[in-house]
């Protein structure tokens, strides 16, 4: 207390309180180990924040009501890609990606024009389109064999159209009734399947606290372009082209590693030739090819240091029962057991889904424990990377599934939203490295935070808990790359600035499934990266 | 870690870990004191809650879209007086008030209709009122000197009415133009102008991040419902009234003791005679008044246990200069040494306002400071009892507030909401027993959260911050009495239960102004009220 102090001694006291508050940040232990340029690079940036904090953030612009630095991305994400501080964060090396689902990492667009050109994409609804049911409708897609072709004469929009047909996509966008767009009205509905509108998020759908059964909750919405989208990525030479797509997209933002989700519910894919006969293990062959295939063009280019590599988590869906989940279980077993040279010791197993309505990690806790066990008896290590408090409730289900994530020994916590609820496990996470996958943008589009200001994020970092941030679902929230996340953690903060960034990117590394060689090449990579970034800061300032 | 476990203790170890995180929660330090009856009545709550979460907040409302538990208030209002929990909560003991401002602490109709039997009350308005200016211009009030009551003939929406003219309240109603709603238009204008309608707050004013001179933001609307109440509150004989409604009221909800903000900005208020010269001793010559009266009352019905009293917190606005400050403290001194008796030990020094725009306290630490000193050669004590850190700013001057109210010796925090951002400062706070005013309607309406399963409050529970609740405004935004705070805090979380709100209940007279003997017989007065409300509710099960 500062009973009788003068000024300059209270001023002392002050700054000892702020920095012993700020000890545990993550950026602040190798605070004593920042250059002078990194000093200097973050000073322009904080001042390019601040000035931009009071221009083009006070700026009337036309549709958005309230603009403010980390506001609703949707709504603000044109106001973000006028600023210099997004250009800044363009050229930011970003780490690496560690939450992100396969089949929502390429713009919607790219995807949908692979899928145009693939004569085997066929597209079939319900009910015939119409003005009335456009909005509620939606595509669903598939690849087909090629003697199924001949019945796709009859347009969606037709009242000729037989409920449940297969219509090939080019076709059915040709003959899309005028009335409702023409061909570029069937690329808007079939866009719009894919993707998150911020009048959705914002608006008809604005809440969490509803099931994906509820006609107006957001992960009804969310759930859906999923189904959508799989419908088209299922279909192996779209596959492959989109998986190419994706590394080298996230290549371009500055991410050298990438460790997506893939859903493995479905038992088998389907092939060019239409057929359903691709199993998981032919999946994975496809996937190591287009790692290497990327590898080999980058080194040809001398770019080999831009991409150390790509990682598979293992995941599946919790609608399935505990009985159901023994199948994937050997299923992930068998595939580590069989390519171990191949994506080595990377495997986990994982469940997504929205927690608050899907069941909780302690109805698996019997084939969960016994994983443990059928490991050990087939010589593997598959630590799990499970999903856990991705929730506003306070000790309901999916908050308690915190506390079985740690108990099983998970080795990064996918959201970990309501993490700062629990002292204990807070420590726990500090102490043990276990670091979160916050995805800021997925947060505030899903509803659980109305902004970035109020994002608990903040809290995290003043406890000293490892983060790596993360995009989650980029094609449907429209936030390709990391850089959207980056830059939305970076203006909703004063006590974060780009020493934060970096820390968080040296993480995203230091908790990725790299091996250790594989670890310290990205890290000396990122490095020569980040002191390029920093000088090209201080030479536009 | 749970390597090989076998369920039974997996779901040991799970449960102890539980229980550790949650170890540090104040209604757990007295756990195993817990009766028989009070478990039974925090599980027939609980159910009552999860019913209720199932059926009443499940239903289509009309005009509310998405109803859920802890919802908007100013939206949900309605679903939650339907409710058996806020019938059930509406009978539980309080405990002290210890966060409201006093000007925003009786029904503005009450007030309204106070105002209406003064014939001294006049109002005036800059421009002729008229449908297109009625939603923006304010009536401004005052006590006039009867001398000056011959200019009140014309009509405020006259276009013969004169800028600025002072016209009797209860003319003014009368002579309404019809156009605009006749007398009903005039209350319908006055009572809007004192409170926040949901619109506003969900809708026009949905932002946190302008300055009050913004036309949008919610701290313009609500700093003019102060401006305007004020004019009625400063004149004394309404003064009078109003505090013993305010008294009268806070009984009625189950509340012993209140510790309310009285802003002294301005030095002098208005008298029956309508000139300007009442000071503040006046004024707490009144007040005290007021208080021996309602005992005596409360005393002659044997119900003396359910007020144990009355203390004031001093404050003022932070839009003075710091040599300004210098009168306001020495005002402060000057009336503790007056009347040791009155009001023993009570006043404290404050500093109420926007954080977010007005001026920092590091602003005004050489008078702060030089309070400390002042009150030693006077031999009083005056300990602080600082807002701070109602903001969703990281790091920013207000979030700053947080370290010098901590450093200053502050005896509470008034809100205190980025104190979850501060692992250190949390630790003093539970260490020296610094308790939060937490005011969860209040920050929600002033948009610091969207709903309650986004407030921050169950970290400040499971970190054992001493908290007690607080209502702050409730005329401004209709949740009067304490029962719809607890009630918003009760259903959005499942980890707080009837003991968690005991415990709330319990802290607010710990942590009160009032004398030891004080706190004794409000201790022993609560706890007999606690034990009938567990009767009760173990009853209607």
């Amino acid at each position: 207390m500062a009973q009788f102090l003068g000024v300059d001694d209270y001023l002392k006291q002050r700054d000892a309180l702020i920095q012993e508050d700020r000890s545990l940040r993550r950026e602040y232990m190798t605070a004593q180990l920042r250059s002078p340029l990194e000093v200097k690079a973050d000073e322009i940036v904080r001042k390019i924040r601040a000035k931009e904090a009071a221009t083009v953030w006070q700026e009337d612009h036309p549709e958005i009501l309230h603009p403010f630095p980390g506001m609703e991305f949707l709504t603000g994400r044109k106001i973000i890609e006028k600023t210099q501080i997004f250009q800044i964060l363009s050229k930011m090396p970003k780490g690496a990606l560690l939450h992100a689902h396969l089949d929502a990492t390429v713009n919607v667009s790219l995807l949908y024009e692979l899928a145009l050109k693939e004569q085997a994409i066929h597209v079939r609804i319900p009910e015939q389109l119409t003005a009335a049911n456009i909005g509620s409708v939606l595509p669903e897609f598939r690849g087909l064999p090629a003697k199924s072709y001949g019945l796709d004469g009859i347009s969606l929009t037709s009242s000729a159209y037989t409920p449940n047909t297969w219509v090939n996509i080019a076709r059915a966008r040709e003959t899309f009734d005028t009335s409702l767009g023409g061909p570029e009205g069937f690329d808007k509905w079939v866009l719009d399947a894919m993707t998150i509108r911020p009048d959705e998020a914002y608006g008809t759908h604005n809440t969490v606290y509803k099931a994906a059964i509820y006609l107006h909750s957001i992960w009804r919405k969310f759930t859906s372009t999923f189904i959508v989208a799989g419908g088209l990525t299922r279909f192996m030479p779209i596959f492959k082209q989109y998986l190419r797509l994706f590394f080298l997209s996230s290549i371009e933002d500055g991410i050298l590693h990438v460790e997506p989700r893939i859903n493995f519910l479905s038992k088998l894919a389907i092939g060019a030739d239409g057929k359903e006969n691709v199993t998981h293990r032919d999946m994975l062959l496809i996937y190591d090819k287009v790692i290497q295939e990327v590898k080999a063009e980058l080194k040809q280019r001398g770019q080999e240091n831009k991409f150390i590599g790509a990682r598979i988590i293992y995941s599946t869906i919790k609608i399935i029962t505990p009985e159901e989940l023994n199948w994937y279980l050997e299923d992930c077993i068998a595939l580590k057991k069989e390519f171990p040279h191949l994506i080595a010791g990377t495997f986990r197993f994982d469940l997504v889904g929205d927690e608050n309505e899907l069941r909780p990690l302690i109805d698996y806790i019997e084939p969960l424990l016994q994983f443990r066990k059928r490991q050990a008896e087939e010589g593997v290590d598959i630590p799990f990377i499970l999903h856990a408090g991705e929730t506003l409730g306070d000790g309901n289900l999916a908050d308690n599934n915190m506390y079985d994530a740690i108990l099983l020994g998970t080795k990064r916590i996918g959201h970990g939203f309501s993490l700062v609820k629990h002292p204990k496990l807070i420590e726990t996470c500090r102490e043990r490295g276990i670091a979160l996958e916050v995805c800021p943008i997925s947060n505030e589009i899903l509803r659980l935070t109305s902004s970035m200001p109020m994002h608990p994020l903040p809290v995290l970092l003043n406890n000293g808990v490892p983060v790596a941030l993360c995009s989650d679902d980029p094609s449907v929230f429209g936030n390709m790359g990391l850089t959207y996340d980056f830059f939305q953690v970076l203006v909703a903060s004063e006590v974060t600035g780009l020493s934060t960034l970096g820390a968080l990117a040296r993480d995203s590394i230091t908790f990725s499934s790299m091996e250790v060689e594989e670890k310290e090449l990205a890290r000396k990579a990122w490095e020569a990266e980040w002191t390029s970034f920093l000088e090209y800061i201080v030479a536009i300032a």
